[in-house]
């Protein structure tokens, strides 16, 4: 299938917000049928999500996850370990980074899944989903201002939250995705040492 | 395990933004530790998506995808039906709509599946998420400006699309988490006939 006749292409740009966190702009766009509209959008750094596979002591398989109070959907959330993407950081570099701050883990082997778009139809955001095993617990060193808890879930126990709605952030329902594919062995995953 | 520990609580509120589509605020709100801190985010109608099944002359499923250029990713996407809800809409009738309007299908069968929220860091929007099956096609009803193309694909060949990378749109991956557990009878559904 061809993308042609679907394509949107830029002619004007005006920004409409810098704040502290939101960067937001209106572009005006020419569409297939050479009509023209606006479309508004954020600009986002890029991030990362992982999904820390854990050992436990009885050989059981457990993923580390958080808890924490997001404002704009006024809910404590179930979410894998996240975080943005410094300017210029390799998202691999990001992702070993986010995972010991929030979570005090650092994981012996990586293997990258693939990407998310969280919300196509306004911001540029790409989350990049890892999954991380071999797990050394350390020191967390949280953001100023980060308040998030750390526990260890076994797979059905996050996919009955799923199912049951006590999980809805989308890239954690997408990690869900992975992690069930993962281990059923249908989406085999490239494991690499970190050297 | 308690939330209070985690809660922020908004103690004043700034509009940053007005735009045609993206209405944004600063707030100020105070932490679990009593310091303050400031929320940027996006407000947002709220939305719906629809997993249309459809059964084929041969006695397969498909699921019903469309293919639409998205501005702020610069890329086709692969989706499943979606849309903002009107103001004061009824989920379920505003994914009635979208399903007619943009793909041409009624169901005679509709369940509910849940909700996702997809960028719980700076949006409000939540997505209603449902399944149709009993699909007959009639006339699609673009909006202006509104250019997608609509497609069936098999649920295997989405699920491979979602694990190569060709599908990345966060509500869709969902669906698919939603689709394959629906379809495994791991997540039964309630369905309605649609009175």
């Amino acid at each position: 299938m061809s993308d042609d006749p679907l394509i949107e292409r830029r002619v004007a740009r005006q920004e409409l917000l810098k704040g502290h966190f939101l960067h937001a702009f209106r572009d005006t766009v020419t569409l297939p049928d050479a009509s023209t509209a606006t479309r508004e959008f954020v600009v986002h750094p890029g991030a990362v999500m992982v999904i820390p596979l854990l050992e436990t002591p009885d050989g059981q398989c457990k993923v580390v996850l958080e808890r924490q109070y997001r404002y704009p959907v006024e809910q404590v959330m179930i979410e894998f370990p996240a975080g943005k993407l410094d300017a210029g950081e390799d998202p691999l570099h990001c992702a070993v980074r986010e995972l010991r701050e929030e979570t005090g883990y650092t994981a012996r082997e990586w293997a990258r899944a693939g990407v998310l778009h969280p919300v196509i139809a306004y911001s540029t955001e790409v989350i990049h989903i890892y999954f991380a095993r071999g797990l050394t617990l350390g020191e967390r060193d949280l953001d100023e201002g980060e308040f998030l808890e750390v526990f260890a879930a076994t797979p059905s126990e996050l996919l009955g939250w799923c199912r049951e709605g006590q999980v809805t952030d989308a890239k954690t329902l997408t990690g869900a995705l992975w992690l069930q594919n993962t281990l059923s062995g249908a989406w085999p995953l490239d494991w690499q040492a970190l050297s």
